[in-house]
């Protein structure tokens, strides 16, 4: 096995920059379509109007038409008679055309009829080609229409028409082929049972939704196993159809089933290997007999990154767009965030507006984590020139999510509890409002409420002097603000153990045992506190428990542990244990608070989330979980 | 013919609650479908995991497998050799299951391979579960993937097929039926030529497009006539079918051939007849066997800005979507928009960056000018209770396009020429850069720069005393500025007449014969400028001239006068002429020019345009229009 080596490896707009060059030409021919079914496409070629609209003088009102000259000197003192279907005037509707011997209408408002419905009087007058609309007033035959490379919007399709235009010329879609590789993955629709050590193969189905999205039509073939002739005859294949792009996913590193690269460069010529992003770096951009041909990552979020930096613009191109910018807002970042100097990063960031500000927080960074983009409502760009910013600084976030829908998202930073999963559900089936919740244990989410970077903290800390939850903390920590102390639900914490118990775990005295292995939870979390405080009252000492250093974020993530036999218990809630059919033996029963700045109390999203978590949806779905009791949710304690 | 009456008319949040409030509950049923097709549709329930990802711990790098353990203590120092293949170690690639007895991955670049291969020597150890992805790090089966009411987005697609879901349970499309009712009406798509006097119906194509983006389905009938009876059985018929929605366009306010209100009252309840906006006054918002019908109006602006108030918000909200608001930025106004009070105003705006501020500026109010909102790149609402915004106060603007595509609109206010279509449309072809132009004569160009409300000013102002053309405006109005005078054309100025000059005008003295009936330009503009001076000079007075009151604001509509027969001539540019087929006889050339602000020069966009304008694609199709020539195209004369 080789190192890995980048064979021409650049920053991101270099790398753009070799790759475009290559393809600025490369526009898609052009088709004629119905102006019908426009919508969405591109116009290959100026287009111009056949016909002026209105193509008559039209009555712009329902009345009658006159000739303005006959209405001169109507007033309230000289009410003016007409004779209505003789020569003086004719009842018209709007978007009729105007006779030829009549030059304005009169609303029908403005007409008294009598009773014969023949004579209007009128007691004003109308000026010539008043409530008229003339020919060519929206639309002069022969006028551009549309430049070239224009978008075409649903309103634009009733101008074509209306110019009488029935069809259009416009860009054909580009096609682009997707090539999925890996001797370990599966195809999902094909395979009940993913058999032990495959992966399911979803990079090629979230390319294409981007490429559709891009105005692609998309081919994706069948899953080629990292063995280098089929690849190399399903790469030429593809080449040689109507693709006008084609992708490659994955083998873009250089491990040892890293065959991408060896292919383009065999087949054509590798134009750049490797961008300075992160993720993204195992980007490949190639081009074989003259088309384009890339390389993406293997890793979910590396590979929808570099799409979207890479291939995305493409096709655009293609049909004669511009690159579509995202929208950018400014946001203040509530954590630090360093960075590696020399790479550009793409952080997956929560964002919410609290008061008049965006607040922002990252996501974790893994490129393997597909739930980092989809959790993400934003993206923090930190450049190959930043070593990181600093929490309290403002940001420039791309948005993921339109504007409006950032607003109204409420942070949730703090203690993680399922509950709050059934509270988010709640809200996006009655509100428009949504719930972000960041795990970073009940102290963390203390100290963002203390800088005023969440709506909620969720909280469930025990202060082992007063046994008290939350309060004493809240003293402590938040005396400087005017604190709403809710209770959203009681729990019970315990030991997670594989089904049946087999190491027949029953106390905390039973964590010191030699043949247990332990995995606790992070320092600053509400187990953590109590892990300690029991430990304490037990005359334990952290030392004498194996496995009391390695940590896990969430009850979740102990449970799995468990699961996956590679330790032999941790602390957690109940429904933890439920939910992956554990075993679970409690210790004791903890209050779980929501803190809540009063002043947010007023905001119409904490009203429906404190109307929501004492509905009876919201009881029976805590119910199910199994191991709480919502016998005090609601009530405020502060 | 009665007088209009609306039966309920109401202000738009009221009419919006009164309708929505029937339908509240009316999402559509679920449907189970591929995970593979499912971006851009919405969760029906809570989505959970079925499967852990990774399902196995997995190296996250291409490396070698080891027990932590046995590379402690490896340093510079007292480098450690490993038996790869051995117990010791194994060659691993990314995403790989980890065998059980290791439990981290050392990265291939941190490895010194032995000749054979063998034996690997390290020089730093590894911490447990270094390198390596654990179960359930990205997601843990049974976590909540995604709640309710969730817009699926391409990565969302991902996560699902690799949490085990191959399909999920979305919302069905909610299915619309528009019925195009109308006499007058033709169908483009069947009718080659258009009868005198009809009208093509381009209404339910755009309401079609429009209902799609909201992820509707639709069924378009075929027109109805205004005949009560057919319209009555087709209005039943679309209600009995599967159709959650059913709109009728139009016939929607109250003339004689308005049925809409009168079938919806007999087959069903009227909620609302008629909304205090415009436009869109004349919508209906009904409720037939339970179902909501709409009547909406005819004019094509009417029609939209209704259906996006109330149609749109409808099908989001019966997938269970939130009503997606537009994108908002603040701009400064650039003219006086007085507007009625007690309705609100959607007018359609053009807006563009100059400086660090989007300047905006209003299009025509004609809710029967489709070119309004195609041309508009962003809207302003009047609130009923304003009576208008006044020129440089800071509005919000409801954003049509994106910011980045705003931010990229040049203005361009002034003089109309047809050349600026030409650099419209090479600009959209060799770069990101829109040309908005909007015609308010010369001297409202030469007003615009003065107050830095456009980035370009098409100018052609004569100087009657010096015979020079802008340059002494531009001393007399811009002296505060530094400006670029730069020709863009010169141009032949002359009658436009009916071919073959019928009426035989050859000179400024036939305008004044008593059976020549002119059309003129607005005031301000520098055709007028041209013609007063030219009747100054013939001893002529305006007085003299039948129809100099009459005026147009564009060469084309002055062409369009002279086609439709309304009147016998008026004073435009050639090009006009010969685009109609009409005749022209020359009168004089003209120098037209373009005046930007010198420190604009600097901008990529200015650069761009001054490229284009000395480019032989631009001095070719200029050639084509005819009347003009390009002979000091690009010399800048101040």
């Amino acid at each position: 096995m080789k190192r890995k080596i980048y064979l021409n490896m650049q920053p991101l707009a270099e790398a753009y920059a070799l790759f475009t060059d290559k393809f600025a030409n490369h526009t898609t021919a052009s088709e004629t379509i119905p102006s019908h079914e426009a919508s969405g496409r591109v116009t290959a070629c100026p287009v111009t109007a056949r016909l002026s609209a209105p193509s008559f003088h039209a009555a712009a009102m329902d009345g009658i038409a006159v000739q303005a000259a006959t209405t001169f000197g109507a007033s309230d003192d000289s009410p003016v008679s007409l004779d209505i279907g003789g020569k003086q005037a004719l009842f018209i509707n709007t978007g009729q055309p105007l006779p030829d011997s009549y030059d304005a209408v009169i609303m029908i408002e403005h007409i008294l009829l009598a009773e014969d419905q023949q004579t209007g009087i009128i007691r004003a007058p109308v000026y010539p080609w008043q409530n008229v609309r003339k020919v060519g007033e929206d639309i002069v035959a022969t006028e551009l229409l549309f430049p070239s490379n224009h978008l075409i919007t649903p309103p634009d399709v009733a101008a074509l028409l209306t110019a009488g235009c029935p069809d259009v010329k416009v860009r054909k879609k580009p096609q682009i082929t997707i090539i999925p590789t890996g001797s370990e993955l599966v195809d999902i629709r094909t395979t009940a049972i993913v058999p032990p050590g495959r992966t399911i193969e979803s990079n090629s189905a979230v390319l294409a939704a981007l490429a559709v999205n891009a105005g692609a039509e998309v081919t994706v073939t069948p899953i080629i196993a990292d063995a280098d002739d089929t690849l190399t005859t399903n790469v030429m294949d593809a080449v040689r159809s109507d693709a006008d792009v084609v992708v490659i996913n994955a083998g873009s590193s250089a491990g040892s089933a890293d065959y991408t690269v060896k292919i383009i460069e065999k087949l054509g010529e590798v134009l750049v290997h490797g961008v300075t992003i992160m993720p993204g770096k195992p980007t490949i951009l190639g081009m074989i007999d003259n088309k384009p041909v890339i390389g993406s990552p293997g890793y979910p979020v590396s590979a929808i990154i570099s799409f979207e930096q890479f291939v995305v613009p493409l096709l655009e191109a293609m049909q004669g767009l511009s690159t579509t910018q995202p929208a950018i807002a400014r946001a203040i970042l509530a954590r630090d965030i360093p960075s590696r100097g020399g790479i550009e990063e793409f952080r997956r960031m929560i964002t919410g507006k609290i008061g008049s500000n965006l607040v922002t927080l990252p996501l974790k960074k893994g490129a393997g984590a597909i739930t980092t983009l989809t959790r993400a409502n934003s993206i923090l760009r930190i450049a190959a020139s930043s070593e990181g910013e600093t929490r309290g600084s403002k940001v420039n976030l791309e948005l993921l999510r339109p504007q409006s829908q950032i607003e109204n998202t409420l942070l949730c930073t703090g203690s993680h509890d399922l509950c709050l999963d059934i509270l988010h559900d709640l809200l996006k089936k009655n509100s428009p409002y949504t719930l972000a919740s960041t795990h970073v244990g009940s102290l963390g989410g203390i100290l963002a409420v203390r800088d005023t970077m969440t709506h909620i903290a969720g909280s469930h800390l025990l202060d082992p002097a007063s046994g008290e939850y939350n309060t004493p903390y809240i003293t402590r920590y938040l005396q400087q603000k005017n604190i709403a102390l809710i209770t959203l639900v009681h729990r019970e914490q315990g030991f997670i153990v594989l089904p049946g118990n087999p190491e027949n775990i029953q106390t905390i005295s039973d964590l010191a045992r030699e043949d247990i292995c332990f995995i606790n939870r992070q320092s600053g979390s509400g187990t953590r506190v109590l892990l300690d405080n029991e430990l304490d009252k037990a005359g334990l000492d952290p030392d004498d428990i194996s496995g009391y250093d390695q940590e896990e974020y969430t009850h979740m993530a102990v449970a799995v542990a468990v699961l996956s036999g590679k330790v032999s218990t941790g602390l957690g809630i109940r429904a933890a244990a439920n939910a992956l059919n554990l075993d679970f033996v409690p210790l004791t029963e903890e209050r779980y608070d929501l803190i809540i700045p009063a002043e947010y109390l007023e905001l119409a999203s904490i009203q429906t989330v404190l109307s929501l978590i004492t509905s009876s949806q919201f009881s029976k779905a805590v119910a199910e979980k199994g191991g709480y009791s919502t016998r005090e949710t609601g009530i405020r304690v502060l």
